[in-house]
């Protein structure tokens, strides 16, 4: 096609400025012995949700947001275009087994931290009940895992009722022997958004929760360096999971569990960014949005936001 | 609260015109013994296809859409409002086991045949996943089952690729011994809509094809007549599943798999009219119709109408 | 239907998790004697609105919302699953008398009041135009009452140019003698959101007015501490007028007066926290919903937490 | 503001082909002595309707969807371009009294009958609720009222239930003694969509009722030929109440009460332009349409066109 | 990535039946030397439109449409599954100087036609601005042009008012002296849709009008086989121009100028099959789908129907 | 029409309370001579955006939204109800020269400010790129110009790439000459929202840059006081040039480039407040407000509270 002078390969054909990149330009897909700065791969799962969720569109959507932003920080006047975002692309997933889908999800994340591709590696859901899956092979790979959850809810309810839906993930990893309750901190909890029982069990097995009202009366920042203080010296690796209802429905009209009382944008970016700083967190996930609800985009977005900040770690 | 003169329950407080009944009002909760003219049970079932679908949300859309017609067929001059829609609620689903939900249809649909509450069942989807599970629960209960699928595609794909989609229904039961091929009659299937390896394997297992061609062609009383003279010395029940993506996209926007090229509502309600006279028909289904996608619930508002109609029967 | 293991009745075969109650299970509906923690009453009217509203469609909306909530407060470590909400249901409306409509609101109020079934009665408007009615029959039936309204708006209107509409109630009021200037509070008031001749008004019947740049100037809970004292010893109840449009429209996108410049949703609710729990405050209303212009139930949602953190009053 | 070469009085400044007069541009409002060769008049009241409506839109939606034609009619090879649209404007609503409305209805059609400005007028709804007023008019001002109705329902409700609803306008004629049943001839009656109480009635009274199966099997030029052959020589002048839900719910996405099972916009516009035809039909109505539900401004760019149709009367 | 058994490229993970070959994995990227079945080319350009339109989202759009059909032709049993649409991509456009845009699309159309990749190229619009730039380069490459359009406006208008807008190609062809008006068949042409002076234009210079009128009194067959006969013996090409317009509001949502009155897309569908049959018909258009206004994408998926269709030829 | 009660001309029949004046009755439409507050033009261009972009409809909608607000500054106690804002209407547009719009603004915008009809002159866009024509007028009337921009992006883009885009206006009037780089001043530049080379050349070329860190970090009075501080003595004249966009994306969803981390309203208003206090702030712009993208008029609500400010100068 190079000869001719005005055509470009379908879906290209949108304006380019010389001077500008995009921070999609960074996304670089992932051949054998691929290095770069972050790895990124799909998990498009969204089936095991207790309520209808079009989570699955979501890793096509941040990535494609990644188009509303230039690689320049203005604030630290640092330019990331070259950077490298590794694209592993995304899992392909059964259309009726959710198993089937759990198990691939668990193999894929194994063969991406096998890889070593990145310093940090973020996993887009789909839907929270990825996580047993991705922490369980990053435990298999990296060594002990703690975890640093920011979410509206425990997602420690019990499994008899549903099985391994997105209420479920961390009671599964705790249950199976993956994690330990004391190596779990969750940030953001929020009122009436989780049963008596499942505080309960979190305080019962050591998990650190700090509610809103936490964030609220502290500073973010010092509920993120407590965590990383006290999960640093106990864990291999840390595993950052993201919950992006953790945000007030304002800012994230795309979550399908949205609610009044969460977080603002700023305050979650000041999070990530601090946390990914430390060298023992490795791994990132960025789940629960549905693009299919979202008004513009604009929760995912802000995830793109938070992967892109990450290249400044 | 029967003391007070202007308050109603929650959700009931709506405009009451003493001479109207709206057909929602034929609905009748299923209590042991109930006898009526339709029986009706909803299979909010979706996360097997193939697609995202909210499918789920279509029996409670359905039922609602009642309230949109009166009892009163002015063309025939005849009053159904004494008529009694047998309402047996709603399957509970498994969120996470699309296998377990399968089995509770199966279930549920023989306990609902076996309480012979009525001379016609509906089963209102949910996705077209459910039919391997109700034909095989009215085979144990009736016998040998012939079928008249109104639909855009065969959905007799191979299950290696997917396991029991939204795709697979009918292949399912051929293969699992439910089902002849040539007990099943397919009409308005569609150009563009289907791999010509499942129309091959249509016609080496003996199933009938009629496409939207034929539709065009000859008058829909003719296949459907043509159907049920093939079928009533063959089989001891005849089963009627219509998918609504039968329909034109301009008439049905709310399924999921819509397109150009089909039917009209008027010829659909004519099919169903037809088919659910002869005494051999005694189950239906309604399925593929995502309330999510619809406009102003046009594709539900229909399905509702061909409950009605079906108690003119 | 108890003898179908998977059947539940239409509309109720959702997921539920055995250690989960959600705030809609703490419905009950109102028979004779019953008593309960917070009673709820909805008066669907919109007609009386000035531009045009679908307020009528919030009660239902509301109560569907508190099925977003559970039990739990994680912040003060309280489970109220064993509270009550006494649900009186809904005042049926006449199609095309508003003053018929108006006298139900009002009888039914009386009524409602006279039963005493809980500590505090919530009304769920339909638009601003109801208050006159139930304040009108709350007097009745406690007493002298004092208002403190958290609105953008005076609603304090000539009604020559109108009649009942919802920007007249508390000018109706006072001017039919139910309430005199000096019990009523007005917070929240907002810039080029009323006519200068309304101020003038409130301040020549003396009213109390607290603008936003009060709220913003002052901690919220001042204002409301003030409003408590400055009434608490003049009048026999007081009444808590909530138009939702006191919310600035980014937070509270449904409500039709819509506007920049207002509330956050947490000063909302601690405006209302405090308020609620002094003894004398025993009525309140949630008005200006309309369902049909939200974003995802946005507005309604804050409506139902504003109902579930009256149960830890 | 002449002075200025490329600026234009607010919301003037769209494109102009010099050779082309949009319809819209046949609006001439209405001054003492105008003549024109249609007169039309909005009366936005929806107050009355049983459900929730926004008819009240349509008169400005509908004047606007007159910029989407031109003035030439290629078929017949007329231009209409000189013809004139007498525009009487709008009838003040008063907000909280539907009595009043009716009466300003009432009042104003009247005074626009006495004015004589066009051979035929147009009285833009609103709901149905509005035709008792103007028929009434009609009948004072010029004599003896025949109606033809094109509609899905009867609007023949009991007024005990609800008052001057949207489903009773020719009941309340009827009753009132403004119309004999004999002189009410209504074509489109739907399946499902009335009580069989009010098809009693009808037939009781007289009324002349052709259903969508008449519509159906008859040319509908038949039926309109009929009805004013019927009429012609009974009374002194015939009045076309076009309500939109006649047409089906796929060509009439606007309506509030849709359905399936109805005219197409070419049968509703070949029965509008025939009846306008004859001399006696000298007043017409377009009821039911909200804007707010519609597609695109679908149902209201329809009943532009049949305002333009009537132009080459 | 072909070592991780379960991730796909980013945007390749969907479902994929082993036995099914979408429509869109027929497309093939050109490279030089390329030979296929037929030839697509976007042409992204709706800037020049006179009223506000986002059809430059368009050949995306038609393009991801393709995912909706399979390759498989049941009516005539044909699997086109072997057939090959060479894409060329989109042209990119100027962001401020339409003149530039239209010069690179006289140039690439050139260019396209000039590698004589198919016997039938397929340019994807954009708006109707684009015709003039594509005839003239087909006239330069292969001959005099003769031209069917089918279209609601004869697209005729001066050029004085706009310049080179989507009302004008046809105009600019024949005055620019690259088509003579006898060469040119409009199809469709709707009632109040023109201005009088271009149906005058058009009598004037040759060009032949069939109305709506007679689309619905002849057989589009007969109107198709006539413009052919007409043109064949007297031009080199034929170019096939498919404004999207000429369709029903009700069938095609989303085109700018919607309107009742047009045809159904069978009728369409019809004419593009026949006239594509004939060997001089070589280029095709497809303009004035705007996807942001449609519904579901109903209209772009008819577009890539009638390319589907074309492989048939 | 003045002998109608009930009667008024289409459009104007809405409710009216006789105390309340609504802002948008302040709108006076220019007449030679005529004297005011402030004077608007609307500039309803678009065509010149990179992205699609309905900015052209944001003149009309933010006057519609003038009707959202009073004319009473309660917080002020300042009732600007005889205060006039001097409405020259829009500037017309041709349909496919971008350069004759451009020219069309400058010369509109000269004519504007010589008919020196109000202190204070607001522009209402369009997109970004109208400024190099507004601020071109203004120099050759006004003198040395000074800009106090509010935006997220800078807009210094080169102009090779793609002519007057909305990414360029201020990169064209430097070096056009009309602007020195030092007399320029931005205000909320975002991080990830531009390249470095757009950076660097804002600080080659002496302009100011406050990012959002510096927004967040210092009071906005400060930047503003500085930005005046700075300009006063070196300009005749300073235009307040506003980009909506600067906002944060929950708070103005009608922007084409929105985004997270952006200011809040209350901030934009006291920014804008203050500066246009400054006796040599004689224009200001509003642009890049895309209605056909914003939930409920947000964005335009704003930016009509934005001009109200402005009356209390
Ligand atoms: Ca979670
Ligand atoms: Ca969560
Ligand atoms: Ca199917
Ligand atoms: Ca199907
Ligand atoms: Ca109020
Ligand atoms: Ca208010
Ligand atoms: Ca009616
Ligand atoms: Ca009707
Ligand atoms: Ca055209
Ligand atoms: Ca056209
Ligand atoms: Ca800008
Ligand atoms: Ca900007």
């Amino acid at each position: 096609m190079s000869t001719f002078q005005h055509i470009k390969p379908a879906g290209k054909a949108q304006f380019k400025d010389r001077h500008t990149t995009k921070a999609a330009e960074l996304l670089t897909p992932y051949t054998e012995g691929s290095k770069g700065d972050v790895a990124i791969i799909g998990a498009p799962l969204s089936k095991p949700s207790i309520s209808h969720s079009g989570a699955s569109f979501a890793p096509d959507v941040i990535r494609r947001c990644l188009n509303s932003f230039t690689t320049y920080n203005i604030e630290e006047e640092t330019d990331i275009s070259s950077r490298k975002i590794i694209d592993f692309g995304d899992i392909t997933m059964h259309p009726t087994s959710i198993e089937d889908c759990h198990q691939r999800i668990y193999q894929s994340t194994k063969e991406v931290a096998q890889a070593q591709a990145a310093p940090l590696t973020i996993i887009l859901g789909g839907d929270h009940s990825i996580t047993t899956s991705t922490v369980k092979a990053i435990k298999e790979t990296k060594g002990t895992v703690g975890i640093i959850q920011l979410d509206a809810h425990h997602d420690l309810r019990n499994t008899e009722d549903g099985g391994p839906t997105n209420g479920t993930p961390f009671r599964r990893l705790i249950e199976e022997g993956h994690l330990k309750g004391e190596h779990l901190i969750q940030i953001g909890i929020r009122n009436y958004a989780n049963a008596k029982a499942y505080h309960d069990y979190a305080i019962e097995n050591g998990v650190t929760v700090y509610t809103m009202k936490d964030v609220r009366q502290r500073a973010i920042a010092e509920l993120i360096q407590s965590a990383l203080s006290q999960l640093e010296s106990k864990v291999d690796t840390i595993y950052l999971s993201v919950d992006m209802d953790v945000l007030d429905q304002a800012y994230a009209p795309g979550c399908p569990a949205i609610g009044p009382g969460g977080m603002d944008p700023d305050t979650l970016a000041e999070a990530v960014q601090q946390a990914i700083k430390h060298p023992k967190v490795q791994t990132m996930d960025i789940v629960e949005i549905d693009p299919t609800l979202d008004t513009r985009d604009m929760t995912s977005r802000i995830a793109s936001l938070l992967i892109i900040n990450s290249l400044v770690k």
